[in-house]
């Protein structure tokens, strides 16, 4: 049924350049150079790094990655053909992409007439003289040519001949490789089939190759890699969680996995896939996006089991419900903590968390109800996992009450410009039956409630010192109701070897942050009483 | 190129079952009460509203759908086969969806011979003995029956032979449907292909019909669902925006589009494609998950265009650019403020808010700079068109000062438990040079903040009375900064005609809320203003 093959792919990944088109993705040069290590990390062999004729930033970018090389792969400048009329040895584009000292360029020119005589305002003849100067001038100057078809499929299919002169004029001119681009996204893979097949039988291509660069507008970026492929493309464009203009470039956390565990194709080591998810969201958190839960392969979602009886049988035999196994794409299985959970979830949750609960215990009763009661409330334990262990544990009798917080006051003084803004916390916290009245300031008001409190507890429990908040994210959850809304806060805590995380709800904004800091203090004095008794 | 047809296909929405095993979404009887009723309108055939054997809220959802019918979908429950070695007529879970009260029912069974001695625990003709007793049981009270072969391509690849005698003793029994599931989301298109045509020869079934139901693990489902119609199946399930358990189910909103506008295929009338983007975004908002901006065809990124040279060669010639027109799906195109703008796109803008703004004007240039300033410390105006508005208006000295805020306080004494929560905001305003002092309570400080603004506007703009906050969400920017992390707020606010959306950005979480709390009423100000002075 499947179609194996051995034979080697090459990744081409476009996230520097053609993913930061997405609509609110911003990166820094630094931002750009810790994702080229990474990507350079995970195997790919060719990763565009900018257009540095288009965009200042990138001139630094390229220069930079030369004081710090990659290991394995070629960074690749991208630019457009030369302008109508113009020599391509004069023109700054081309100067600045060869100043990034690389040994492949990218060079994108026009396949469709329309774009040529409409967008260019040039006849087709020039059209074909600038993608010839411009690859043929690269190559004069010691440069390997990638030639991106822009528009390839749309213009193939309004005038197959002249489509096909671009590339031939291309291939001629010395592009090693010939990328062909759906690059309004409209195409459907069995056109993507027709077409890559005709390509490929017509020019006898061995020598360039093909290539396959796509977008999600039709939902199809990659089913129509994948379709390209198996028609004989041999380069395969995307980018990490398939970020990108519109609805974004083919996705590589997809594409890689399908290629290589699916249809045997080669593209990195097995090692590297196994970084697959980890560089998923390391690269969602560099751009500073949320990473998407759902995704195919790399959502923390992707294998994540519902409901009692499927949880029974994925653990049992795991092959019939998972499609890959998840630790192929290093992602995990998880049972999920739902509103729809049944006992047998609680107790498959209690067991990876290291307690013993039967389900004849009343207590995993009562912790089923206690969850679903709060859940009813706006709480949601999935993510929020050390919260549901101290709920579990409140349950069982063994959470242990490090400090009580007997209340607190927030006063914040505002509205005068940024640098006024100014907040003052007061708490009032028991510890061994010890009350302690503490103050604190801070840039904003959930800063000087965590202050505040830490200051409270310090001399009593001094490992707080090395307990950080890594990351606060802050949902609204019926925002309709506007400020009388429901707020849901989950807090990241760290303490250098571990994080975990806890949530807070309330109509108040600073009683559902007050609630997951508290809980993410106490979560991390559990832990290191654990494992100092472990160690006893 | 393409393969068009004229021939009918049936849709088949699963959002109110399946599609609410998706992580994180809830609803409640009434939520799919609203939601039935819109897929009615939209013009989906089949509905199906839910497993009344499993979940007692689903019982309830079918009869009151009973007092308030729709117009012309079909309502469909859903149940599994019989237990082994039980009567189909015993069996409570069939008496539950008899008790539904519709004309249609859906039964799912097992293809996969290793899901019946695994999963089942029972013997492979048994399995058909299920599914025959129920499919006929339920003939004999009158139901008309779709059969879901669970695990279909999976238990196809295992054993062929078996599968096929599954769905063979669906149809005897009587089913007039037979839909094929990819319920692991594995499969690829190649595969769906090869096996749906080997079923349909096989088979040579015209009645029973097959259907397709696909999920997204391998991101999939919408090509795998194209595949299954291009090789005869008649139905195709899916969710609205893809909602569905791990990475969800075949999209809808991309299918009906790709079948209708690109393979000429009949699903729904032409003005209920139309619908098709405010019935993505209705549901998504009943269902209280934020909106996939860059989903394809309905999502506010499907049409948004970046760039200079791009952005003109759009309104020139929009088929150069854009797969389909998007008023089709009644989406929009959309011209993007964004870090990356260029002059000409903040050209595009003011003309779209009516303001008269040359190239040449010296304050076009100040707009782009003060804009880019902003959206250096965190601002984005993508999603806050009126705050981009009045910072236009400002630097052509039209902005209109309705008031002027020179502090405020916010006190929140908190901690003792929800009920007690409570929060103070003091104020103080100006208006045409004249001082107010304002305090109100709220639960919550933007509540008591916002509260406080309109009291001490209200006597010099007693308009104001008819605005009201619509949405309120909140994101961390650099979340892992912790609590000093800086906070993005925006804000919806509207007056029962319009809505405006405006933002606040700030290390305090209170300031970022107050400032698009205070811009959101002054730009309903400037709106009511313009209006009267238009009517003059």
């Amino acid at each position: 049924m499947s179609i194996t093959s051995s034979s080697q792919l090459w990744l081409y990944d476009t996230t520097l350049r053609d993913g930061t088109q997405r609509e609110g993705l911003s990166v820094s040069i630094e931002d750009k150079l810790r994702i080229a290590h990474r990507l350079d990390e995970l195997g790919i062999p060719f990763i565009e790094g900018g257009w540095p004729g288009a965009n200042p930033k990138d001139v630094q970018f390229f220069w930079q990655l030369q004081a710090n090389p990659l290991k394995q792969a070629e960074i690749v400048p991208f630019c457009s053909t030369r302008r109508p009329h113009r020599q391509a040895s004069d023109e700054p584009m081309l100067q600045a992409i060869l100043a990034a000292g690389t040994r492949w360029v990218t060079i994108f020119g026009k396949s469709w007439d329309l774009h040529v005589t409409e967008g260019l305002k040039t006849n087709l003849d020039e059209n074909l003289a600038m993608i010839h100067d411009t690859i043929e001038y690269l190559r004069s100057q010691g440069r390997r040519v990638i030639y991106d078809a822009e528009h390839w499929f749309d213009g193939y299919k309004q005038n197959p001949e002249y489509a096909l002169k671009t590339i031939k004029t291309a291939a001629t001119a010395g592009a090693e490789w010939l990328v062909l681009c759906d690059t309004n996204g409209g195409t459907l893979p069995h056109e993507i089939t027709e077409i890559v097949t005709t390509v490929i039988s017509q020019t006898s291509m061995t020598n360039p190759q093909i290539g396959i660069h796509t977008h999600n507008d039709s939902e199809m970026a990659v089913a129509n890699a994948l379709a390209a492929v198996m028609a004989g493309a041999k380069m395969v464009q995307g980018t990490i969680n398939g970020y990108g203009e519109r609805c974004g470039n083919a996705n590589l956390c997809s594409l890689i996995p399908n290629l290589q565990l699916k249809l045997g194709y080669s593209c990195i080591g097995e090692h590297q896939l196994n970084q697959l998810t980890e560089t998923s969201r390391f690269i969602s958190e560099v751009v500073n996006l949320a990473p998407d839960e759902h995704a195919p392969f790399v959502g923390r979602s992707a294998f994540a089991h519902k409901g009692g009886i499927h949880v029974s049988a994925v653990e049992r035999n795991p092959l019939t419900y998972e499609h890959i196994p998840p630790e192929k794409v290093g992602n995990n299985r998880r049972i999920v903590i739902s509103e729809q959970s049944g006992l047998s979830n609680v107790l498959a949750h209690a067991k990876n968390l290291g307690m013993e609960l039967d389900k004849h215990d009343p207590q995993a009763k009562q912790i089923l109800q206690k969850m679903k009661q709060l859940e009813s409330e706006g709480y949601q334990f999935e993510a929020a996992e050390a919260s549901f262990a101290l709920l579990m544990y409140e349950a069982l009798g063994q959470r242990q009450k490090f400090f009580n917080v007997n209340g607190f006051h927030v006063h914040c003084d505002l509205g005068k410009g940024k640098e006024t803004t100014n907040s003052l916390a007061t708490i009032k916290v028991s510890v061994n039956n010890k009350n302690i009245l503490e103050a604190a300031e801070g840039n904003g008001p959930v800063a000087a409630l965590d202050a505040a409190l830490r200051k409270a507890l310090i001399n009593f429990y001094p490992q707080i010192a090395d307990f950080e908040l890594t990351d606060y994210k802050v949902r609204i959850l019926n925002g309709n109701t506007g400020t009388a809304a429901i707020t849901r806060t989950l807090v990241e805590s760290g303490n250098g070897q571990q994080r975990w995380n806890t949530i807070g709800v309330s109509t108040n904004i600073l009683d559902a942050s007050y609630q997951a800091v508290v809980e993410g203090l106490e979560y991390g004095l559990f832990l290191h009483f654990q494992a100092e008794k472990c160690c006893l």
